[in-house]
């Protein structure tokens, strides 16, 4: 596959809202690229229809007044005519009609860093998380970098220590958006060290697949459950479907948790996985 | 497997020098406790005879002139009654018929930690060199600490970076001292997180199996090619024998390597892993 042809191709076949298929789910690790080489906001922008697309911006995970009208002007720096951001504060603003219906009427959302528990507090249980699962549930791509990435699984981690090995007590989790449970989302992964408090995370129910994000690197993740690596850095994949053992269950905290046969997978741009066969490759397509 | 039976089983059915099998060769993390629970060093001695064994002190790697004394005092403390330290500073040293004898007599080697390349550029090629790896293929139990960990394999990692992803350019290897060719070992495993330093040591030629040792954590490879780990922390044990894909051959320096389906253990006390089956268990009991 050439990632060149796919980016065409995806910008060809633009999606629009149809309400047959789920939309993109779209974690980035943070730091990705705003000016210059854009291809992960560019990939985002080109999957909701490019420069017609309407982008609602959630900046609630920021505690800086500024942060949706800079994300506002990278849209529309790379070609979006209408991108505006939704400043959710406090729960209040979550009833707001005017607001809410601009986000269901977006062809792509974005949520940006910050703290993911000020997304979970304050979005958690209101319309606004409702109406963004509809949306994504009827074909809209949701996207959300840093903070706005860990929040958008079922399953979250709220906050954790760095470092590279399982340890007890490394990591808290709890419930995020739910536009997926198939994965566990973890970003600036690489920069701060954090392959520990995601196996931490697994290993609590090795059923999802964990995603360490490096910064400037996204999954984007198919309605047909393939995700594909876009990017400068590496997503670290971690697959703990053979796991043989763990004894999570009875270590105390600090303690290194003991892990049997766990699968990873470091894949860079243009590599995908895909989340039912649990198997890489570099050959797969982005559906349009 | 009761990890206390173990250790009584290794004292009462000491190994003497027979000739007919090999040694344990036993890579430490560094920073192994010398008073308390010295459990990691008990073993060594308890493995080479107990108090009645000879043991030989080579403290190469180190630059500072009291290293071999104060490991001398380590091992009397657990009850060793002959500790030699046997100073090699230069590569002439490795000529000294007295102290070639003495290491010739040893009942167990211990090389101490500073850097590996010490010990490969002084002790390559020389008759310590020989002596050492004959002493191993004749029963005598070779452990080595932090750089003297690194350095027992026939292939070493001879300098690199930190972080967690294999990235190219990111590790030197140098032939090291050869006593097993099966593992690539790292050491100050967590606390420097080289995690991304071992993996692209094994992503050149996927036929090793990595050991990324915590300080304090041992992995004591038994002439079975079976390894049990002792101490406080985990063996990350880094089997690449099913990678399906790597492109360290094509990326620029500093860039992130793909790696596809590595298998990774987090192993701890007790604990061990067969080299040649490539499976984990905690049943294994360790040959006397």
């Amino acid at each position: 596959m050439e990632v060149g042809q796919t980016v065409e191709r995806d910008s060809l076949a633009a999606r629009t809202r149809d309400g047959t298929r789920e939309g993109f789910i779209i974690p980035i690790g943070g730091a990705e690229e705003k000016i210059g080489d854009t291809r992960i906001l560019s990939r985002f922008v080109d999957l909701c229809g490019g420069g017609d697309a309407r982008i609602a911006i959630i900046p609630t995970a920021s505690q800086l007044d500024d942060t949706g009208s800079k994300y506002e002007e990278v849209f529309r720096r790379i070609g979006v005519k209408s991108a505006r951001a939704l400043p959710f504060k406090i729960r209040e603003d979550c009833e707001r009609e005017d607001w809410l219906e601009e986000l269901e009427q977006a062809d792509g959302i974005f949520m940006t860093g910050g703290n993911q528990l000020r997304l979970s507090t304050i979005l958690g249980g209101t319309p606004v998380a409702r109406a963004i699962r509809d949306a994504s549930a009827s074909g809209v791509h949701v996207a959300g970098t840093s903070a706005g990435a860990g929040f958008m699984s079922e399953h979250m981690i709220a906050f954790g220590g760095e470092g590279l090995l399982p340890r007890a007590g490394l990591v808290s989790m709890a419930p995020g958006l739910g536009l997926t449970n198939r994965v566990v989302v973890d970003h600036h992964f690489v920069q701060r060290a954090r392959l520990g408090r995601l196996m931490t995370a697994l290993s609590f129910n090795p059923f999802a697949v964990g995603l360490g994000l490096a910064e400037d690197t996204a999954a984007f993740i198919g309605p047909d459950d393939v995700l594909t690596v876009v990017g400068s850095g590496s997503v670290t994949l971690v697959d703990p479907a053979d796991i043989e053992y763990s004894n999570l269950d009875s270590r105390a905290d600090g303690e290194p948790v003991c892990l049997v046969n766990v699968r990873v997978h470091f894949l860079v741009d243009g590599w995908s996985f895909d989340l039912n066969t649990r198997k890489a490759s570099h050959k797969h397509v982005m559906p349009a």
